[in-house]
């Protein structure tokens, strides 16, 4: 991919996104309709009962992709305004995976509780908050205290969405290799919000016992390099107390999760895993190992976040059905389970006959995997009690 | 029209605008651009140089449409959420009238200073921001702030909006009546935000001499009565420091402008007026005076809000071209000039040959118009200087 291409087609494009009428506006009557006098109807009816704001704007559909620019892809913290052709491409997704209006929104504050309170003063016009590309450990706090005061769901898709599809990446890739879910010893390389929010899923979901590894080493607890979330988390896992290098965590570990840098697992440190080793290895563009290189060291299975190597991890496949599932049913967040959820029905959709080392994970392309996970995602909520239609 | 119907109609539009993507995503190759890898030069570029967001991003060609629902329509404080459907049809009007993207973002707060900070705070991600349905005194405040703190055009849309369309209509109706501009006495009735904006504009223009009139009575400097904002205009209208009721204002008067309530001039009033009386007696829905009663009283040119009377002042009129035209030079605000251009450009709209007493304007329906106005207003904002393309 040239740099200049990508420059051409974004000046080309004019905006990957647009906003549309819905509404055929062509005598005077039709906009006594849509507008005044008519619109008072529909107003004064949300004035009596808000949730009719679902019925009568576009909120049942619309979710709002929000970033402070902290931490856009790789790049860092480029700010507000140069994040936003990152935050349009998200709203591309929605639409063309889910039907799902995606509005993006750069927030111009680096402080926590200001982009919480502006989120928050503008979320009645949303029927969900997709966070994005927001820099750890403020994402963490940020989500959460979005949680608690919106009443709409609130999704930090870096850390949740990467997660949900690497749980189904290992719930295929452990039928593969034969070895049940539960018994497996699994090492995160990167305790950043992507690793952390991986390690809690993965152990919610009961995968395994989790070791998360740093630039430190192994995690564990009073360890004075550790950042409060980093300590919180060396209460959960690596339950032994372990320390050392991450060449030490993988020695007879059976899945080896790397959201860290390019380069950091040898061939020689895969040779050391279980039989039977799973590696997901998503630095971008460039992976912790190459495939070929751990399947040299006796990998079994092996997935990346590149589309030119089979087993590719794209959020892609996570959060345009989640919102769906969560919209359609108007729940009042996401949880846990429906991030369970989410995982078992992104892994269902590779049938059990066309499971393969090479192909544990649908493409990122294929489509019905949306309405998978929305219907997984939808049932939960209702099976929870959190669904509000 | 019928509540129900405009309900109906709402539920089935299920949101009067739409975000679809301008992007073919059919294949990997195509994702690469749009999105990851692709998608980090335009970013780099933006983060190089700002200015280039309106090139890569859709900033170029979008409005904010934000209020936080405290006068919405004659409604009053109905919240954000019930703001929400005036809004969506704000945004149709944009896209139908002037092919502008806007967006509607309602704001749960009825604090200034957090308004002015949350919008302040979301302003990169647009072109220009449109505030609606704000309550008086507070929009004032409002506006200003966001003025001072944006690097883009921020434009209270029911102070200006009305105040241009009525300057235009004047502009004609004196042609009409055979007075220049300048020498007329103009009286207001209603001093809230719309009266007071329709005061600065033509007080800025030179059209004439200015009354101010509200509940109660003349506008006069030092009147307890006064707001803070009244308390202000009462330096620069009224300079003979006249006191008494709107019947006394209008004694003589060439023009009534009418901002107010239903009924609040009477067919005995107008026949007090100077000869060749013109009347924009613009209460929703009903006028201060209708057509016929004002006509009986002698009026030679009567113009209302309605579009089932002649000369309906709609500031659908306006808002389309203005903001067109500051985007296409990408203007960093919208001056008292501009505002001129804008009404200046709607009169010429209206033809030597065609302008009449019952057609003073262009009909809200006239889809050149906005094109005229965007001509206008970013001919004077090149003139200005502050033009950025």
């Amino acid at each position: 991919m040239e740099k200049s291409k990508a420059l051409k087609a974004h000046a080309d494009w004019h905006g990957k996104i647009e906003v549309v009428s819905r509404v055929k506006l062509e005598t005077m009557q039709d906009l006594s309709v849509a507008y005044t006098p008519g619109v008072a109807e529909p107003c004064l009816e949300i004035q009596k009962d808000e949730s009719l704001s679902y019925t009568y704007t576009r909120r049942s559909n619309l979710v709002a992709v929000i970033t402070d620019g902290t931490a856009v892809l790789g790049l860092g913290d480029i700010g507000p305004a140069a994040g936003m052709p990152v935050m349009e491409g998200k709203c591309v997704l929605f639409k063309e995976f889910a039907g799902i209006d995606a509005f993006p929104i750069c927030i111009d504050s680096k402080d926590p509780d200001e982009i919480v309170r502006t989120v928050k003063l503008i979320s009645k016009s949303f029927g969900g908050i997709n966070l994005e590309d927001i820099s750890a450990p403020r994402c963490f706090y940020i989500e959460q205290a979005l949680k608690e005061c919106c009443d709409i769901p609130v999704f930090h898709d870096d850390q949740h969405g990467t997660a949900i599809v690497v749980a189904a990446a290992l719930i295929n890739a452990l039928k593969v290799v034969g070895k049940p879910e539960g018994q497996v010893k699994i090492v995160i390389n990167g305790a950043g919000s992507a690793g952390i929010s991986i390690a809690k899923l993965l152990l919610q979901m009961k995968l395994g016992k989790v070791t998360l590894c740093d630039r430190q080493g192994i995690i564990h607890k009073s360890d004075p390099a550790n950042n409060p979330a980093q300590e919180d988390m060396a209460k959960v896992t690596n339950l032994e107390g372990a320390t050392g290098t991450l060449a030490d965590a993988m020695k007879g570990a059976d899945i080896f999760v790397g959201v860290s840098a390019p380069g950091q697992v040898t061939r020689q440190m895969v040779s050391t895993m279980a039989p039977g080793a799973i590696l997901l290895a998503m630095a971008n563009p460039t992976p912790e190992i190459f495939p070929d290189e751990a399947k040299a060291g006796g990998a079994a299975v092996v997935g990346t976040g590149r589309s030119d190597y089979p087993n590719q991890v794209n959020n892609i496949l996570a959060f345009p059905g989640i919102f769906k599932g969560a919209l359609a049913v108007r729940a009042a967040k996401i949880t846990d389970s429906m991030k369970e959820a989410a995982a078992r029905g992104i892994a269902s959709c590779v049938g059990e006959n066309e499971l393969s080392a090479d192909h544990i994970l649908p493409t990122a392309f294929d489509k019905r995997v949306a309405d998978t996970v929305a219907k997984a995602v939808s049932d939960e909520a209702v099976r929870l009690g959190i669904a509000r239609i």
